[in-house]
């Protein structure tokens, strides 16, 4: 593994390996030890053109706890290209000595194209980009799943809800799910938030949310941007709610011991409630947690490759 | 101590604890010699609603120099939140490895909130908000105090100027000077700017800035936000400086061996002349190095309590 | 050398040790080795008045290489001064332990009025102040010259073009290439950001770039601000890019073994093309990674000057 870009260019075996080193730092963590470093002496730029608190911040601790030297390159706020061109802003960088990237931009495919032309040793994560991929999201939540599922999912009913149109989680859990042999991966949204049909091979596409949580394992629920409402996508926030939010009765037609998922940022209120939030089902700060482990695997086996 | 939200909290004994404490770490700065790193694997997180450049440098100063790894979560200039309500935030950050919080934020009691939902083996630091307490400054003053007057504050006279009314350095400074069973505490401000009476049990209020300087130890003057002129607060500047200002003349007044005190960012010519900023009697500049050895202080307490 | 505030004050046996210093940390760069940390419990404060986060970043990977720790303290998107003198912001980073201040500042001259009023063990290190200097890339560009036309320069032929009246790059070049002997110095630019003739002493002033270009070893190329169009200092950016644009073809008159370079970010199809820029005689990669060794070189050295 060169690059991580996305979820579609990992075999499963190739997932796996990456869960069970994940799964070893989360140990690691838990166990209050100090972890190894084996990043000691090498430079991590965190390269955001778009700007993510949460998610620079998640790689930021996932960096420094394996010993590497942290750039934080905000683009979004700066002036720092002033007309430069995306590819010499990275050149630059790795002028400087930076050897591992972790890229976010509003554009579908941009970190691939970065990938054709940074240096030979190089490293790229893909942070999000687009609507395309964010594939450390889709790691952890497949980390998630098999820490509460175990880890053969052929015989799980996973259901995401929500806005799957315009969600890069959804895209890269979609992947991931796919490559894991999932046993049924159902989709429910709003029609105008349903992706296009090619997309959703091998899913089961449900006309509404009742149906795609009716004796599910696992519900995976989608943060609805207020941008979706602007642009008349949704009619309004109670009736999302009434129709698509996770809600205790809802979630009572799930298996009984159905764990519920977000990825974050939570509008409470509008795509779950929140008992559901923070009820005994919910594991979603178990993937936030989960998210700096996949993180550490992550550029761990970059660096191992390079 | 788990949390330190408000030197109302401590008893005498806590503030001398941590008094003490933070003067050993100011003798090791200035010693040259490298500190003990009791925070070495630990995860501050400053977490600033409110932008403050110099609290918040102070406070990361303090972490790395004990050893740990800071995060800064600036929500002022970000989008990280998004809707997410305020706990979220906190719960999030606690699940990437977060364990010591310092917050800001312009509310009053938010900091106080949050330690009602935290995880049982955070600690949070209020670093100031609303106008009622910023309790590490508090302890830096009394630091500076005691540094120049000896641990007995019994004979001393303190003498508050200013800005009382929306202060909450003022506020911090009151309960420990009480704590400290000060002497005599003189509070003088124009009418618009005095706090409730509530407030001032035990102190002198004076009527104006020069009966409270005559024969004092002690002149704590505070900074004048100019959003107080627009409001019709204060009438001019030039008026302030003229009746409130630390001049050489005013401060001829108090007692010989008498130290100026200022939590900055300076007015110079409003709140306090140069001639007294940079004269012999100022202690400003040490108020600004005992902040780093009182945050060190602070953070070690509260690591060793968990 | 207490301070880097201009390479005026350098004499050339002090250029030529920092550049010697610098090229030893290039060869332990591309050696993969762990550097030595000469800097290990400093506290280096990047104190930028003007937003730049290339250089900035460029200082913050040496300082931390060399074991420092850094605080990055952005003046130019905070409220942190609030009316605060730029004295008392450096003052208050002093107190809180700051050693190594390097300064960005839109004005020419206030990084040397700090050297005057700053602490006596306090260094600083010019980024940058309005048009005057910007030492560290005068020592970077010369590091550049030098890694490919050897340690005299007596016998090459420089040629600086473009906006040589706006660029504090350019005049910290001139004073660097003065001090070094090189043997020719041509300077070429429309005659609205030619600078004063005074400032020109022992240059050849070309009345085009061709003949600027024509047998030269070295063509330096400037960054055309945008603003400078806006002020009707330039026609148009066609214009500029036929007239004084480095082609391939302008390129062919000079020496064939000549190297191009440019401080960065480069407008492309402006002040170079993209032939140029990524052809084989480009080093301005070479010029971003000699940033970081010079500036590694200047930090060792004002630490053990101190």
């Amino acid at each position: 593994m060169k690059h991580l870009l996305s979820l579609e260019d990992l075999p499963r075996t190739g997932i796996e390996s990456l869960l069970g080193r994940a799964d070893g730092w989360r140990k690691t963590a838990l166990s209050g030890q100090q972890p190894r470093q084996p990043l000691t002496g090498r430079t991590v730029v965190n390269l955001f053109f778009e700007p993510s608190t949460r998610t620079r911040s998640s790689f930021e601790l996932a960096a420094k706890r394996l010993g590497a030297t942290v750039l934080n390159f905000d683009m979004a706020s700066s002036s720092a290209r002033k007309g430069e061109t995306l590819a010499d802003t990275l050149y630059t960088l790795e002028a400087m000595g930076g050897e591992i990237f972790v890229v976010r931009h509003a554009v579908d495919g941009v970190v691939a194209g970065l990938a054709e032309v940074c240096a030979d040793g190089t490293r790229l994560i893909n942070a999000g980009d687009g609507r395309s991929a964010h594939p450390t999201q889709g790691l952890l939540d497949m980390l998630t799943i098999r820490q509460r599922k175990g880890r053969d999912f052929s015989g799980l009913s996973v259901a995401i809800i929500g806005d799957v149109r315009h969600s890069r989680v959804a895209r890269s859990d979609l992947h991931a799910l796919r490559a894991l042999d999932t046993g049924e991966i159902r989709v429910a949204a709003p029609p105008a938030l349903l992706p296009d049909a090619s997309e959703l091979s091998g899913c089961l596409v449900c006309e509404d949310a009742d149906s795609a949580v009716r004796g599910a394992d696992v519900v995976m629920t989608l943060r609805l941007q207020r941008e979706r409402m602007e642009d008349g996508l949704v009619a309004s926030l109670e009736a999302y709610f009434r129709d698509w939010g996770i809600t205790p009765e809802r979630l009572a037609l799930a298996r009984p011991d159905a764990i519920v998922m977000h990825p974050g940022p939570m509008n409470r209120g509008v795509e779950i409630s929140d008992a559901v939030a923070d009820g005994p089902q919910s594991v979603i700060r178990d993937q936030v947690s989960n998210g700096v482990a996949v993180r550490m695997a992550v550029l761990e086996a970059l660096v191992a490759a390079a």
